[in-house]
């Protein structure tokens, strides 16, 4: 028997993959499919059906990539929706692998049609349930994604949905959600990589509520519904296949021609993005694409990459978790034939918190902008006097920005200089990042406080 | 974090990899560590603690070779035992990796001192148990590998360890044992690839009991007991490191040569084996070798090897598991070479079920050795007037194998084949193979009864 | 700078790739092009041309593959044929990869239309010329290929396309042939891996003549030409792209009922398809695939393999390169899983050249069967009272073959296993397997003569 | 057959490995023999002997690493000195791998001892020739590595070798040395990748000559002699076996702690390092770290790495060849976690072409240092004003590096970031790295001139 969770970083998302005789149902794949397949043929095993939780909006399924790799059967959740393949489910379907049974069970409250699944041990006991996003280790799905006047409706049915359908396979059923700490889907998943009924029913903070009112108000915070979800929504009811066509390796001459009408994309770490890049490309380090490309790369044109020079294997990959896979060419050579070719280049200023903070001591007027999530301004403290704009929420606050003497920050240096590139690209501003953002702010002695 | 579960196939053993914030600890490591040593490197980690349940019997612990590479220490539990490396366990010792915190829990019955190990997630909240050889899903640990006098007193303690330490924990703990199904150290361990406490105490067979007495008579099934365990539990107090030469490749000429007082093992397909082998030689198929090479493999002579041609890579992996690498050799361009070079070669009859039966029609006098364990017959049924001997047992039992007109079965073909080879070398007695054993009764119309 | 050859075993064929600067050119592709693409992503360069040598009719060329991933320029040899794609060459175009320049040099005699292409180095040197199929080491391409009456003028052709453009370029010019030893477009080529102009006009066998007679003489002998060659003419002229879609894995009752409207290859060795396999399959070993599936494997059928239980990536690509990409599914678990489901299986009978010559003494009237080519028959000895078909001849010789009591051989036992299985499946002909072949023959005592 | 030649970067050092029917020579090792080893067991042969054409001074001969490994026996040129283990060479010894033969033949000059070896085909004629340090494609061995008063002897030596020995082989023999264009041990190595004794004798500049005298003036330049040589020189009469220990990944603070008593190596790219890196730090590219780090990294302490965060196995590869095996740990989770932790960083400042000459403009006393070597200077021009210094003598010249406003560059800025780091570690001098260096020069508009 195979029993598999496949983790895609980035967007922390989870799938799972169950086989059993030589048959295997996967439930939420991602577009990437050569997981599963390798795993499939070097076990000599047939994925027969695919199972979707719901409607995703953070990523782009990949149930017909793999329907179309395998000849599997894709079984959508949310069936009221116009979706242009696959099969409707309601409650009570079940699918066989092997000896192991899965039925759906309707579960609704982040979406209207969201279904978990069940499954079924080959001894046909219960054994563990794929809550999708309706429960997750430390958290509930959210309920907001719909808009705020059926957010209300929606905790309640979650409610229901956790209480009386789930919480009731009994506490030694493992939880399989579909994410884990560090999504979008969820402000406050917890670090737990496995966990079941009991773990959650005793341990979950939102579930520690005396009736479906407090459970309400507690599920109802609001976070940032970035634009792209909207196309992931769309794209999801008829995704495309994957593009074939490799980008091709472009020298800095032909590179440059390309970048006039394209978007530059640079996945090297900020440190080297902060010495020279090409000018006006973002900056998103390889591990963050996922999370953070959609908010600001558009769909509509064609990418640019700039990585350490090799081919960019990984970050074409993470660009098409998300549908981003219009992607042109790379600059061959990485930076250093840009260099060597004598074209321009732009830099970002890097500051320790040492340096800023004697910095701000002798230029009055210097200005923090402090790119972190509420999330983590709870829980790591604030900064006094610090602009907060969360960073997935600069393309519709630019106005708020200081325009003079910006210094940004965030929990690594990562996102600030995401965000310091951004701000170059749209608005021409000049700003310093601060490296190690917050995390380093408790080694330094400074005048400017972090209030926890 | 990382909680990574690293399978040993063949022996169907579990060990288990916890990471959080840069240190790591590993539970009841094998002896090739490459897999730890990648997870470390890859995501960055160091291996500070390694953490054993108990003596083992059947495989070569790996904690001093991982300490060897690693310098993380090691922690005995059966700490009554004279070991020549690492520190004694006592109940309520505790680790950490990052905010990870890892206790030990006293848990008496598979052996004197075995240990167990309970996990705390990042919130502090108990959340997972090693249980080694204690408890696995659907069955519990092993208590006659003692002796038949203390198996009693065994059973007793792990009863106290299993009802009164580990369900207490509560039904929403992650139950995590040393062992899945297949493996030797439990008669009828379940498929359940993760399981819980809650899972265990509703669905666990030997717990469904109404006391400690009733307990004591369900646990007390007698296994086989293989003379290598002898070997591994005197190897375990002081393992030795792994030999770093490797085999050479040897023409059919020189193979030849060194066959004579050598042991030679062949692991291609039983059907490969049945044309053509090197006369004398062994055959377990290469996936079976962890699993059996133990029961007929001495420790005190050099292996040769003959698998399909290219480097054993694989064979050498799963023989250093059970501590056999003492490898001199291996058939270079393998068979082939052999018959190029007009070398003699041995061969074994092979029947499918409906040959056999007409052939038993023809030949009054034949004779059935079924060599399956006494578990599956149990469950996949008795063939009428067979002679049975479980093929761990056929060192010791050789006097029962008919001499003449013998066909040998299995569940599929594979262990008959290692009988039939062992029973040509040991008795120079020819038999013949029947495939698909029992597993293709069903599909042919037989006089002889399948009786389930 | 790159130079490297991309050899395709089994077709013993050599492609180049030629890269400096960023640029790359390929000679002779083969189809499956992912080792050209990952050393142009390794490092960092652009395929930018492809050149022919000529219309290949031994495998099926990748330049459209090719083509079509990175967007180079195809250019053809033999214009004088309707390609479908590319551009035509003529004696003296050049091209560029970096300071690297290749010209083209008109070398008619395998096919009139035949270019060999000269490189020099960045220093502007004449360095290498890429032979294609007319100057191999120690031997010459083959001059029969269209027919009886050209191969005198092809011959002259050849003479002068080497005595009077090749060799002039001088001795310490590097030949690349686009075949090593192995080939069946060269009878005789010798092993040295690269060769020169100096070593080739030394001890080139062919080229020791003292005038173009002799050397037409010498060149004219006549080979076998396959039907499957009048398949790959075709194929060249208009390449279809690689299919996507992956066999699929398929039980063995699945597979049981795909076999009636398929043909079924089974790559295993030749002693595990002895002892079991499927009814009607055609054995071909993993490595002879490209050599001989073209001889025996229809175009216009669906394919399904037998292999050792995994996913048959090799066996996928070796058919890929004749054009057999036609390939629906490949048993799941192998001959184990179909021999557990108790389905029918046929058998080889295999013996030892001792085994053999003892049957013979006692079975007057026994026949044997030699499949070697004429060339090994030359070089390793005849059988005395054997009849000689040479494999590939044997579709069109079927009536020549000895009906009873026969036993086959070769020079290992591979091609007579697979001999034997083609007999069995056209004429329901049992046969005997001589294991080891020739190369066995020297180390037996054996009443049955070979003679040098 | 084999004929491979295994390429060592950044040393451009190429080994060879020859195997026929089972047997295989390795001629100059690498200390890293896995490449070797996976060739022999992946091609099912046996490596017996080992040939050394002389004892080498630029690189850390693997030749014990692969005895230990596989049971080969060593053989060495040079014989008149130390060895502590292998065999003494003499002229016409000859050894087999197959059908193969290879014989020695005596070509001095670079050394006293040096031997090429003379490969013959399977055929029996001459093939190949291993012309170690003896002769290049494109020159000669260098003759200055025994003092000057040797060096005329030397280079008569080397003369009466190739045009005595060496060239009389024929046109058409194979020319394999030990180096490739890059390698400190030929200043004007070609670029051809193959080459053969005719494209020597007509187109290598050092052997247009007119009689010996002519030679030994041409070859007689004097190349940079590296310190390390010596320890090289004296490793390879005795070198010591790998280490198995691996480096431990530490943390920021154990790394500062650490470091005190280590050397850091930085291998990041030019443009990470210059925006932060540890004080005190060296840094050398990565694939640099072959030809420069034996110039500047001590082999007397323990060193520390810092890289891209991943496990450094590639740095580990590259010192190792070069003897650098004592290190002690690398930066887990690279500058990032750095950063996080607070820690103090360095930086270098960068400028483009065209920054820095209008900086030179404005700030009137502006120094240039250039650290290409002298053929570099030759062949693509000299700036006006510049101190030129090899970056090799550095080390040796450090009174003459200018002290202020200083700008340093070389062909790219990787070797110009290694100057900065050097000079800051050794004189705490700021300078900035000029990107792209003479590259970028021509695109730039300069009123700083570019002598051609």
């Amino acid at each position: 028997m195979i029993f598999s969770r496949i983790e895609s970083e980035g967007l922390a998302h989870y799938s799972y993959l169950i086989a059993h005789n030589g048959e295997a149902i996967v439930i939420d794949p991602r577009r990437d499919c050569d997981e599963y397949l390798s795993m499939a043929v070097g076990q000599g095993f047939r994925i027969t059906n695919i199972l979707e939780t719901h409607r995703n909006e953070d990523y782009l399924v990949g149930s017909r990539e793999l329907a179309s790799l395998t000849g599997a059967e894709i079984h959508h959740a949310d069936s009221q929706l116009d979706y242009r393949y696959g099969q409707p489910v309601k409650e009570g379907d079940s699918w066989h692998a092997g000896r192991l049974k899965i039925s759906a069970l309707h579960t609704p409250g982040h979406t209207p049609g969201h279904m978990s699944y069940v499954l079924h041990d080959p001894g046909g006991n219960p054994w563990a349930v794929f809550t999708g996003d309706a429960l997750f280790a430390g958290d509930v799905g959210r309920t907001d994604l719909l808009g705020e006047d059926r957010a209300r409706k929606n905790a309640e049915q979650l409610y229901d949905s956790i209480f009386s359908k789930i919480l009731p396979l009994g506490d030694g059923v493992l939880v399989c959600p579909a994410h884990g700490s560090g999504s979008a889907c969820g402000s406050s998943i917890a670090e737990r990589k496995w966990t079941t009924v009991g773990l959650e029913r005793r341990h979950n903070p939102k579930l520690q509520v005396k009736d479906r009112n407090e459970f309400v108000n507690k599920a109802g915070a609001k976070l940032e519904f970035p634009p792209y979800f909207k196309k992931m929504e769309e794209f999801n009811l008829n995704p495309p296949l994957m593009r074939t066509a490799r980008p091709l390796p472009m020298s800095p001459g032909l590179f440059e021609a390309h970048a006039a009408e394209s978007f530059v994309l640079d996945s090297r770490t900020e440190l080297a993005f902060a010495s020279a890049h090409v000018p006006g490309s973002l900056s998103i380090w390889r591990e963050g694409i996922p999370g953070f490309a959609g908010w600001f790369v558009p769909y509509d044109k064609s990418l640019l990459l700039v990585s350490d020079g090799e081919y960019p294997e990984q970050e074409i990959r993470m660009l098409s978790r998300i549908g981003l896979d219009n992607i042109s060419g790379f600059l061959s050579g990485g930076m250093l034939s840009w260099n060597m070719s004598g074209k321009k280049t732009g830099s970002v200023d890097t500051l320790s918190v040492t340096e800023m903070c004697s910095r701000l001591d002798r230029e009055s007027g210097g200005n923090l902008l402090d790119v972190r999530s509420s999330g983590e301004i709870a829980h790591s403290g604030k900064i006094r006097n610090a602009t907060h704009i969360h960073i997935t929420q600069l393309p519709g606050r630019l106005k708020e920005v200081p325009e003079e003497n910006l210094h940004i920050f965030c929990g690594s240096g990562l996102r600030s200089m995401a965000a310091a590139s951004y701000l170059k690209k749209e608005k021409n501003l000049d700003s310093s990042v601060i490296l190690g953002g917050t995390s380093a702010w408790d080694s330094a002695t400074c005048p400017i406080e972090l209030m926890k």
